[in-house]
């Protein structure tokens, strides 16, 4: 196999998305438009990647790290002029390159792959991605000659009423000798309205040149599709979505309703796993099999194990282990361990918390910097009061330790094994084994007091 | 009206929805497949329902309970084969015998209905229900005579050009003379390429026959689209969600979103009632008129009366009166009963407990094996501490009680009626009506002592 | 420019919206439908808007107030007849007079305007406002003459086959020459079916009198769908939705699945605000640039500044400065301040409050009827006691006060600058500047006393 380059053009502003951030920067699916596309070419045998970077050349340097080498294009005269910039590093090279877009994030290795096959295994000098479409008004048309090779591309503006019926139109993707490409991007001119240099010039410097130009079609016009304006960004996220639920789904997940089901495309899920409505995973997430998950549900570069349940609660950064019950309504906050059979339940926040296997926090309770072994039971309105206004500290709790409900251990402070804790103390030393701590005042009954207080004349 | 039997086919694995659980027992709006097709089946006038069963027979049966008879296919030798299996029960009977799938859960009593319908209407041996649709590829076509009967049905790869432009298909679904089909299912061969008995062979040798084979011609071919991965579960799913939103909607019902919006077939919701986005209705759950449910909400088997405002909060197995006010983010726990003009706020557990008339818990309560009556107040914080590790215990709170904010009442405990707990105590003994209960320590301020923690130098 | 009126016919009772509402007062994104289409009027240079009222006189004309006047049609006898009832305002005077429903709540003004021009431009008695659709059964179709002037609407009913085949149709929405109109009202007739009087008549009456009568046809024929029952309320909002969200994406806002996101049309967002999913925002609620909303967020007229992030938590009638940080499961009740840096965490309430720069209350707490100065922590469980059965009291916390966990601050109530609360801690008495509070008893350990409550035996 020949070598094999890509381009990718990533140097506009993109004004119409009225943003400080730069095109190419925004996310579908919570990852950058550029890293998708630079993630789809590295799945293809690209001898190397380069990226024109342009406006905001920093920031999107930093996103690709090095995983692509960055071209800079210091002012953005036309994309013949963007692609230039690699001739440095390019011409004259044998092999073919491909052109790609930073803000098509929907391109896939697939249809890379295809193009650059028909281009090189019909020995093209290069070969035009189109499609064809219902509505083709605002495209370059592609006019095949009568054995089927392209002849011209038309822009709408410059087509005659026929050429303009024509419905396979000029991606804008393409696949070219690379020899080729840069012997003639030189000969590109800018004598148009917009006094730059496009690269479909090329196209037509090949054609005069006798060359032979193809145009592969494919079937997936919707990956080619630039984003241009928050309306475009939206769309191409709802067809990433679609396209990374379809996945999991054929991998034997269940989704309600996939519509509104947000998972990353980084994320794995076993089978037999139900996800209700509402529910972001992001991330490095991965969740076993037969898991219930959902609704409005946030997790975030988490891993779960198998049959766990996790409702209408919010997870980051954290390991949970199987059969463990989670939520309605419990947060569990970054580097938080919680194994098997425990329960975290409703209004409860676990913070850089470890829980033990089958212990219980079941409401409005806060674990924060906490260590609890196995089998505890966190009564109600439990709070491990870990900071002090300066530094935080680590609560110990023993195995099969019952906190009572409403109490706080101020840490740091160790309660043992077993040990039992009345509701509504304030624990501030450590308590042994076994042992009994109160902290409580005696009650005292004041009969007929309330009468006095006649706060129900209120009601 | 003659004698009428369903046989539902329902012994496939399903090994395409990539599952442990055999492919009729997954569910489309909450109800597994094979249930639906049942209990439409148990809408229209069957003497008999047979229910075809093979792998995960007794999970299958178990889920059919009483409603049908389920008739083991011990080996999966095709359609004809599997209809076999209710020869003993059925050969010879004079009536008709409708095939349904449990694989297809849209199919609808009134489109059985009319299919047995136009089949005895017209004295026919058979009736194929088919459809007419967009695209037919894939599927069997329908070949008339030139009297509107059923000449043959062609399948997709056996079909000649001229066939396959044919738009009218088989759905599968066929209502035959029960003798008849009995009497011929016997002839049917296997020798194709599956090796397989085949139910639309039945039709062939009818025709055969000269017996007079029609087909009926749905209009809702989406009902009889079978369920063979999790896309099209996910796909038989949101068309049910529209089917029952539709129907509650013609009941006087506004649905913000419909899309959104995730009902069960089984709950009723009075007119004027308005349920925002993300709400999961679920079993059997009925609301009255004039409330407002959501967003984000889930109630399951709860019955809720008018009036009442629910929003972003789960129920479950509770009973709600009228003018209630839950949420947001509030947890009603079975085999709670929140009486009239009640109010449950943020952040509100309850379980198991009776809240009487106007009684208020407005925020980070728990109540657990509470009975409280009318017009209490609960403050915030406090905790029914129902539980020493070892039992459940129950706590009373009185008429007009005012329990103070963080208080524990540790049961069994009775508070009386216009009692008044002092905040921040723990209340270990019953205190009586109109009586005030404190504990908790005098208050010490230690001037200046605050500058000694230095706390605020990590600002 | 001539006079311009506008005649809303707003009198039916709207029976297949099951409804004890009347049905223009239906609402669509948060607003009755009469008012979409009287604010729309009112962007339109009309001299006067008329709401012709009915059913439920009194309630629609409260939601109207004084932004058009209200005439009263006492019996509902046909669409002439209730533009008639303006004839005492109207009848004799010059200009132009624009007809209008008010259940059609997507109307826009420019659609109205161009309608108005249309008819004005070209000195014509009346225009209609029509629309070419895939689907016109059921709708009067518009036959136009030689010259494609209007010459006759025909009903469907009364339509020949090959009027049938026309696709160009009523929307019902008219502009007449005012003079015309009245002039010809009282001689339409009742000789129908129903024996009421017809609005399109009129046009008849126009083309006898050989009054140049046309047809303006929108491309927005959803703008002009009325809404008669829940599905097309549905339907309706989801139009309405899109539009809105397509304005606010327009501005710079991304929205990750505007089909999700249910947005006021009267708010407003900064550019490069991200809202996630399942977010509710309704009413007078302005929201800055840099923001993250949502998942699962309900703002109801709220100020929010800058860079600030919402996540799942219910926001009321308050302001949010910039760089606040909420959530998740978070609820800001009416009349609170939050200001720039600060936190407020899970299950935290705020209500009537006012929280100082960089205070943070992270967890489990409740503040209501607080003032808190700046860097304020309010440690977890911490709670304001505003009330004490009879009447509210406000709680002050001074600038870089520490609140310990689970502490009750029993209003009225001043916590000094600087000082410390220890955990734990009822307080009733102000403390001063940089004091320790504390009030809690002292803990006792009985060793092995745990073991002789035996409660680990039940696990």
């Amino acid at each position: 196999m020949s070598n094999r380059y890509a381009i990718i053009l990533a140097a506009g502003q993109g004004t119409r998305m009225k943003s400080k951030l730069y095109k190419v920067l925004h996310q579908v699916c919570g990852k950058p438009m550029i890293r998708h596309v630079v993630d789809e070419a590295s799945q293809t045998q690209f001898s190397k990647i380069y990226v024109i970077v342009g406006h905001g050349a920093d920031a999107v340097k930093a996103c690709i790290g090095t995983d692509a080498e960055c071209l800079l294009q210091e002012q953005q005269l036309g994309t013949a002029h963007a692609v230039r910039q690699a001739a440095e590093r390019l011409a004259g090279l044998d092999g073919t390159t491909v052109v790609l877009y930073g803000d098509t994030p929907l391109i896939t290795h697939e249809t890379i792959e295809k193009l650059i096959d028909f281009q090189e295994q019909n020995h093209a000098a290069a070969a035009v991605l189109t499609a064809r479409i219902g509505d083709p008004s605002g495209y370059g048309r592609i006019i095949r000659d009568g054995s089927g090779n392209l002849a011209k591309i038309v822009e709408d503006k410059d087509a005659t009423p026929e050429e303009k019926k024509v419905l396979e139109i000029n991606t804008g993707i393409y696949s070219f000798d690379n020899r080729k490409l840069f012997s003639l991007l030189g000969k590109v001119e800018n004598n148009n309205a917009q006094g730059e240099y496009y690269l479909p010039d090329v196209i037509g410097l090949l054609v005069q040149a006798s060359e032979r130009v193809l145009a592969y079609q494919t079937e997936h016009f919707e990956e080619t599709v630039g984003v241009n304006d928050r309306l475009q960004l939206a769309s191409a996220e709802k067809y990433m979505r679609t396209r990374v639920n379809r996945h999991h789904m054929r991998q034997g997940v269940t989704l309600i309703d996939p519509e509104s089901t947000y998972l990353s495309a980084e994320c794995t899920i076993g089978a037999d796993t139900v996800i209700y409505p509402g529910t972001v995973i992001s991330g490095q997430t991965h969740i076993g099999g037969g898991c219930t998950i959902g609704p409005h549900t946030r997790i975030r570069n988490c891993e779960i194990g198998e049959e766990t349940v996790v409702e209408q609660s919010v997870l980051e950064d954290s390991w949970v282990g199987s059969h463990v019950q989670i939520g309605p309504f419990a947060h569990i906050r970054p580097l938080s361990k919680i194994h098997d059979q425990a329960k975290i339940g409703n209004f409860v926040e676990v913070k850089k918390s470890e829980i033990g296997e089958g212990s219980k926090a079941s409401h409005l309770t806060y674990l924060g910097d906490a260590v609890l072994g196995k089998d505890v039971n966190m009564g109600c309105g439990t709070i491990t009061v870990n900071y002090d206004g300066k530094n935080k500290f680590t609560t110990h709790i023993g195995d099969g330790a019952f906190i009572g409900c409403n109490a706080n251990l101020v840490a740091p402070v160790t309660i043992g094994d077993g040990a039992f804790v009345a509701a509504g103390s304030t624990i501030t030393e450590s308590v042994n084994a076994d042992a009994l701590a109160i902290a409580r005042s005696r009650q005292v009954n004041k009969e007929n007091y309330a009468l006095k207080l006649n706060y129900r004349t209120n009601k």
